[in-house]
């Protein structure tokens, strides 16, 4: 009987930017704020808002300043902006957001072909921002896409992932975000990855970001908390996805992973209740079904009424 | 990284019995009879055909004498029916089933409901049913609906598990599938409830039979092998579903339990390009979307080629 589960966990809610990012059409300015200060209200502890990557990469995210500039702040709500490069760090230092998410590929070919450099060169910008970032007092945390499964190398070997994670701990990262970019980690691979980042790295603080592409996310989920993950990264409505396949599921869904937790006794702090409504309304914004399950079956805890006139089956 | 996994798992293939059930429009027999003539070269070591219950109940099982009479056993598979009843029982006899499935539910509402007796009597029928798979040589395993939550009840004390496994097994019963009906089971719950059982029945082979319905149903495979279960059901391309959440998705994808398995090294025996193929077959017999992750998105190991031209992201 004795499973471990932590007493609670951190989720970090990152609809509104890996999420906003993958939708086809734009989501109004207005929309993205009034979603984001929806969010604020869900209990959740921290949300990704927005990315300062150049426009012309990600035109659905051309608002970031105005959306970071015009949202409610709640207090107890880290609000954070995903920052690829020194550019993005300068256009960043005015926004003051509570934290940078640093975002670099451990695989060479995915650095390449996502960023166009390798990942040394990554690496290297990343120690120039992370010194912005000191300059101007805001915490990071440092992103390790295709950590967890590259779409060209497949898996990628512990030694890549710890190559980066020593470089960002050298420059005085303590905090990591281990990323399952494509959806292709499974639990085995998650526990072992997390246990050794862990072992080789006592005190930092290690944040997991998974898709549900083939299934696992939740599955995974379990395998972090047992290695002793307590962040998380998840997608109101589950939106978000992945270009290599397009007619997959994206990020968990908050929703689901909210359920979840809480239905075992693991503290989020989210209301599931105010969280679905806002899942509601995100998906009369998107205009696609939501690929959350709770959202389309309901929680487990909602009780159906018995039928008075029994149906004889058999006999 | 001491992550206990088992070598090896048994996938029973529910598809034809819990799945085809399940279908709005009638799957003429000769396709079903060919499906699983398909999924039994794929490697899976059980198959639940069919179900004796009454076809007013289910007018979608209507032809399992036919089914039973004119599928291709192949050798090392186990091919089942489900018996909920003593009429079912007799049909049973001379299908010359391996295995017959008991089935009756754990919760009282959800047994008075569905069956429209309580669950003592369908202990005293199934009581019966041992007598008569005894006298016929038939391998048989109690089934318990709603063990791991009911519609109408929620979640059902550990003690009403207990009292109908005790039942089972003073019968003889040393084979128990426990399930999670409509979709509600956390993984925490998974594993003490799976715990507990094989504490008391130390002898006892137990399956868990679940479903996806809130997205656990992956998690909760995870839960129960670390429990030391080593059967699960599953159906080829998520079929089958829940009444009370008709917009919701069904059993747990035999494709997705076999590709989690398989990426963590836990052998199903199931080759999983043969299974796909006929997952495409089932989609096309079925004439709607699969709710199966791994056939909308593929393989976790299908890499992609990394772009010659590079696109420039962000600077």
């Amino acid at each position: 009987m004795s499973w471990y589960l932590p007493e609670k966990v951190e989720i970090k809610e990152v609809g509104p930017r890996d999420g906003f990012q993958m939708e086809k059409a734009f989501i109004p300015t207005k929309e993205k704020i009034r979603i984001i200060n929806a969010l604020s209200e869900t209990g959740v502890s921290a949300i990704q808002v927005t990315s300062v990557v150049h426009p012309k990469a990600v035109p659905q995210l051309i608002d970031a300043e105005e959306v970071m500039a015009n949202i409610e702040r709640k207090e107890g709500v880290s609000y954070s902006v995903l920052v690829p490069n020194i550019c993005g760090a300068e256009r960043a230092i005015p926004m003051k957001a509570d934290e940078w998410e640093l975002m670099l590929s451990v695989s060479e070919s995915h650095s390449l072909a996502n960023a166009n450099r390798s990942v040394d060169d990554s690496l290297k910008i990343m120690e120039e921002v992370v010194h912005l970032a000191n300059a101007h007092n805001v915490s990071v945390r440092g992103g390790m896409a295709t950590a967890l499964g590259c779409p060209f190398e497949g898996r990628i070997p512990f030694e890549r992932i710890h190559y980066v994670a020593e470089a960002y701990y050298q420059m005085g990262v303590r905090a990591f975000s281990v990323a399952d970019t494509v959806g292709v980690a499974d639990p085995k691979l998650v526990y072992e990855t997390i246990s050794q980042l862990k072992a080789l790295f006592p005190d930092a603080d290690i944040n997991l970001h998974l898709h549900n592409t083939r299934g696992m996310a939740l599955a995974n989920v379990i395998a972090g908390l047992q290695a002793g993950v307590t962040s998380f990264d998840a997608s109101v409505g589950g939106l978000g996805g992945c270009p290599y396949a397009p007619n997959a599921t994206g990020n968990v869904a908050t929703e689901d992973i909210v359920h979840m937790l809480e239905r075992m006794g693991v503290q989020t702090g989210i209301n599931l209740r105010k969280l679905l409504a806002v899942s509601r309304d995100v998906e009369k914004l998107v205009d696609h079904p939501l690929e959350s399950a709770v959202s389309r079956a309901g929680t487990a805890d909602e009780l159906h009424q018995a039928p008075t006139r029994q149906m004889k089956i058999g006999e």
